[in-house]
């Protein structure tokens, strides 16, 4: 039986449909909408999306923040986030799996120049575009961790030659890896199609900028479906403006909803989706959320907790 | 040293490109654009695609033809078309890779409702659309020979259920297959997506008709990239109109070019390639063509050989 209340903090979701799932798992857990200055001292566990700056500090008995997606940018980016409390983030094999549908499409769609084929269809032009062979056309992984890897096992099926970088080393097999500041350059040079799946950190908020668009080979295609923060957007559009990339997919944005002001919207070599790339799976997350709520009940220590010194 | 000339019969593709790859393999060979009455008995090879009605007829000496692409309805359409003259079609690699390329897109494209977020960037609307999972969605590929099969290694990868249907029984793991007439409903009642990979017979002309997209369920998307021929575009307007079907890509055509006053051009749930999924290869085609002439002239049977019975 869990000591505490939990405190759904996710106002723009549908509170009954999501905690219906974690009622199933923990039929007596003690779920709250809200917690005023009365009722704070209830609460033991938190989950948070984008929660509102001095909103979890103000419980003074948490005992974790469940994060409900894969990055905490949201969470951790308030000053005062308690960082002595444990923040776990959703590991979720259907976001894995979301994530790689997405990726997948969006490096197809520019490779075998769907774009260019929806442009000339609106034309009535008929014409043939010969396109590489996957086995021709290389993709950079930019952020190589649990999404991008997973994401690997599709595109190695298509025979692309895949690449991966993390700041840390990594070893995944069929897949040249590189890590670090000092590889970075190196990398983006091979990459004929660059995938963002970095968590937002302060060494990785606007690493899509002009300096790296310079170093991917002329003609490349940047697709970003981690955080609006990675791309300087004015980079971008002048990158393509210029010609030397080819084209973009874009989840995620500086602002969302995004503007309508936005020149992004209309930009002939731009495709966005409105942060749709993965949604968090409700049931999927609350299982989660329960059984890290019973392993502490156990008295075990929780899983997928967040590192703030990397912060993800 | 092979006996007798090669007639090259492909007037709408570079000549000099094409028989570069062919002079690589066989630089003795000797190889002609054309052959009037007096040259007709030199040739013993022929490469064609959409032969002149009677143009093979009228080469005396002719041992084999060469299809420069999958299907070979453009060659055996020709009622005076010699069959005791084997027919080879290509069995390539690069264009099964292609192919597969273009199926994969295809279904992500519709599966994750890419055609609805382009209409939404249109009209500058930030709209979050949910789609289900790929292992909740079925792909069926209708036509489950060499091509069809190749589809499944990047589909099964990224989750999808796969069934595959075709004339006569195949088995290939963890794909549910259907075969012949009578399971055809049963088939087609179980594809969200359906991937058209027929060839093209007397028998599979016109199957994409309005009793087929009946059977299929309601929002089911059609991928066409075998030929024109297996489509009644009346009927697929229809179903698309009615709403019964949720979209469709279309890669051949029953004219094409496409004219212009197709209304499948600016259907709003149509997109549209230019017979453009898979190309042939003309430097691995040219190796299977210098490969067959070798085995013949070393007195052994060619490869490949379309089944003038079935028409494939």
């Amino acid at each position: 039986m869990p000591s505490g209340a939990l405190l759904f903090d996710l106002p723009d979701y549908p509170h009954e449909r999501w905690t219906a799932h974690l009622r199933k798992f923990l039929p007596t857990l003690d779920i709250r909408a809200t917690a005023d200055a009365q009722t704070a001292a209830d609460i033991a566990y938190c989950v948070a999306w984008k929660p509102a700056p001095g909103k979890l500090h103000n419980l003074p008995n948490l005992k974790i923040v469940f994060s409900m997606g894969a990055g905490v940018d949201g969470i951790v980016a308030d000053p005062t986030y308690p960082r002595h409390i444990p923040l776990a983030r959703v590991v979720d094999d259907t976001l894995a799996q979301a994530m790689s549908e997405y990726v997948v499409l969006s490096v197809l769609y520019w490779h075998r120049r769907l774009h260019d084929f929806i442009g000339l269809q609106r034309d009535k032009k008929w014409r043939q575009l010969p396109a590489p062979r996957a086995p021709q056309v290389r993709v950079g992984i930019l952020g190589f961790g649990v999404l991008g890897q997973a994401a690997t096992a599709p595109l190695r099926a298509l025979n692309y030659q895949l690449s991966g970088w993390s700041a840390t080393p990594k070893h995944v097999d069929g897949v040249k890896t590189f890590h670090g500041t000092a590889q970075l350059e190196v990398f983006l040079a091979q990459s004929d199609i660059l995938v963002c799946l970095l968590p937002l950190t302060p060494d990785t908020r606007g690493i899509l900028d002009a300096k790296t668009f310079a170093a991917l080979p002329k003609d490349a295609c940047v697709i970003n479906a981690a955080r609006g923060g990675h791309v300087v957007e004015d980079d971008l559009i002048k990158a393509l403006d210029s010609g030397h990339l080819g084209g973009a997919t874009l989840d995620v944005f500086s602002a969302e909803p995004l503007p309508a002001t936005s020149p992004l919207w209309s930009h002939p070599k731009v495709v966005m989706t409105a942060h749709s790339a993965a949604f968090t799976d409700p049931e999927s997350f609350m299982r989660q959320v329960a059984t890290t709520i019973r392993r502490m009940d156990d008295g075990l220590p929780p899983e997928n907790l967040v590192d703030f010194a990397r912060g993800y």
